[in-house]
């Protein structure tokens, strides 16, 4: 136990905020190469510090098993969210108090990292083949992190056969949820012009709010679709509505308004924008859509099966798979394999005094051993 | 007509930006007294300078008829609005330039009150009882002008048969328009309450933007009416959206818009914010109206027969009967007696080198004499 403690420590000692770059690779480095594993590093992105332009380093780590044996891969980000004000100790001066490891990262998830070095100690290398994909930009914009990586991979012919990310997708207690899908997400900005007038005179105006209130009301009445086996409906919501007029008696030039869609694998967000498109053309507008990921879905199976055996075993708990909550790098490593989120309780990610308990290090480490020989049996 | 135009000049010269009080009264009582007028001015209102409360001055003048003779008024105000940048010359520096008089006021109103003024020199005091009700706050908020005028004038017993008031009314060449009635006008805030919440997790929070949606596509979609003989038909313009909620994955707490009505007299303000606030309640929202006044008609008849015969005697022309446009003091004197609005032409009001055709004074002198005698007749 104090072996994936003190690596836990390590790497929340090693200060992340996303874009991250430096020590915490050179942290991880120094884990995975006593373990027989080749590290390959790179940094992408040219732009100044604080544009999502700005330089990401990621990390592909590999221990070749025997030809023809499977491979595993353990995903993940070292980088973290911002600390914020107000911890009881230093948000990067990991601190034990009472049992608990308290330091930002300690659960999403330099310490599912850790468990993830400590599992596979007790992986032998006969089993076969075991990489680790690790990024230092999910917490940001995500443009050249785990997406740059899968280029690599495809790049150097590295083809996993399942992949787990450490994601922190347990609720309550370690074990009670695995995540085998997300929802995608798109966020729609929409605009109808008009013509500026007195109220007095709205012959002479051309007012835009009514046709962008029909295209809101015909939008807010789509039904996308009832839901899936393991998806919730699609839903679509009205985020903000802007016009700015501060002058009673006139009728604005334009209006604008923004919606939020999160969809399961029934769309995609290149199928929502030309749907929303359409309505918004119909009324007089435009729709401009920033996709912010697709969905994905490893539908229950051999590999959840895989997990829940482990976690049972461990924990004695039943982990539901579920496709709840936001989005994460999955979305880009579902192109590559089966892959499904496994890791820590969430409870405090992305708060202040992040704190983990010691004892699910232990047993999280435990839990990925067993995934993982599993996985390459 | 050097003599309307010596008067307007020394009206012009009175700086009066509104709330107007002190020296263009002056002015005004040193013309009306030789002519034979009884002078009553007072001061309402003892906020500072800038606010609604600021002091106004008001005028009523008299001159006595016969006993049982017709009693006819002129109306109008003496404030005017800011002058703003950009004069050729001053804008309190009264100028002729060619056939022009230039200077703030010069139709909105100061000239029409010097032909006012002209005109009643050509009325003998026997043909009947003549008044001024003049304000100097008709620009402004108006709580203590033209009304505190009508308060006066019940207290002190005198009723006006007829009431003509000088707005600029003339939209090409003098005589084309007068106004026998105007529109009313409300402004209504709406609101709706929701609760905030994250766009992953919409069972957990209520989005307030589809039911200000679905209440402004009822607002939009309904009749008001369908117009009368001498009104338009009533109508509602959404002037306003606001969210301001910058966050792409957050619902929203509260959603507000705001509505302008112009109606006609089918309504009054009271009657549309009930209608409002009950759609609003439907909705699960809340409406304040604001009634910035109430409409008023003169339908056409004796008063308006009179003001067309002098209008076509002086100008060749049939003034069109009018209700288009915003509102003036006529909506409060409408409960004194008839009123019909006709004045000079409003091309240049309100902006920037207001100015009068200096034949057009004389002309609307003749007239202002022809429609008090008519009337008194």
């Amino acid at each position: 136990m104090t072996e994936v403690l003190d690596l836990a420590k390590r790497l929340i000692a090693a200060e992340s905020v996303t874009p991250a770059t430096g020590s915490v690779f050179d942290e991880l480095q120094a884990m995975l190469e006593p373990l027989g594993f080749e590290v390959t590093r790179f940094t992408r992105g040219d732009g100044e510090e604080g544009s999502p332009e700005a330089p990401v380093e990621n990390l592909f780590a590999i221990r070749r098993g025997p030809e023809e044996s499977k491979h595993f891969s353990f995903a993940g980000h070292l980088d973290v969210v911002p600390p914020g004000g107000g911890w009881a100790s230093g948000a990067f001066e990991p601190e034990v108090r009472g049992e608990l490891l308290y330091g930002r990262g300690a659960v999403d998830m330099k310490g599912a990292i850790a468990c993830m070095v400590e599992a596979v100690k007790d992986v032998p290398a006969e089993a076969g083949t075991i990489s680790f994909i690790i990024t230092g930009d999910e917490e940001g914009p995500a443009l050249h992190g785990t997406r740059a990586l899968i280029d690599f991979m495809r790049a150097e012919g590295h083809q996993p056969d399942l992949c787990l990310v450490g994601e922190p997708t347990s609720v309550n207690r370690l074990g009670d949820m695995m995540k085998i899908g997300r929802r995608g997400s798109v966020n729609i900005w929409l605009e109808v012009e008009g013509t500026q007038g007195h109220v007095a005179y709205p012959h002479l105006a051309e007012n835009p709010i009514p046709k962008l209130v029909a295209m809101l009301a015909e939008l807010d009445a789509l039904v996308l679709d009832e839901g899936t086996d393991w998806f919730q409906p699609s839903n679509l919501e009205i985020t903000d509505l802007e016009v700015g007029n501060m002058a009673h008696n006139v009728i604005p030039a334009k209006a604008e308004a923004r919606i939020s869609i999160r969809f399961n694998d029934l769309h995609s967000g290149a199928s929502l924008s030309e749907k929303v498109g359409a309505i918004a053309e119909k009324h007089g507008g435009i729709a401009k859509p920033i996709i912010s990921g697709e969905p994905f879905l490893t539908p229950p199976g051999e590999f959840s099966d895989i997990i829940a055996r482990a976690v049972k075993d461990a924990t004695g708990v039943d982990p539901e798979p579920s496709t709840t909550g936001g989005t994460s790098d999955a979305r880009f490593l579902r192109s590559v394999c089966p892959v499904i989120e496994f890791g820590l309780v969430n409870a405090t990610m992305h708060k202040r005094d992040e704190a983990v308990a010691i004892e699910d290090l232990s047993t999280l480490s435990r839990i990925y051993t067993a995934i993982a020989k599993d996985a390459l049996a």
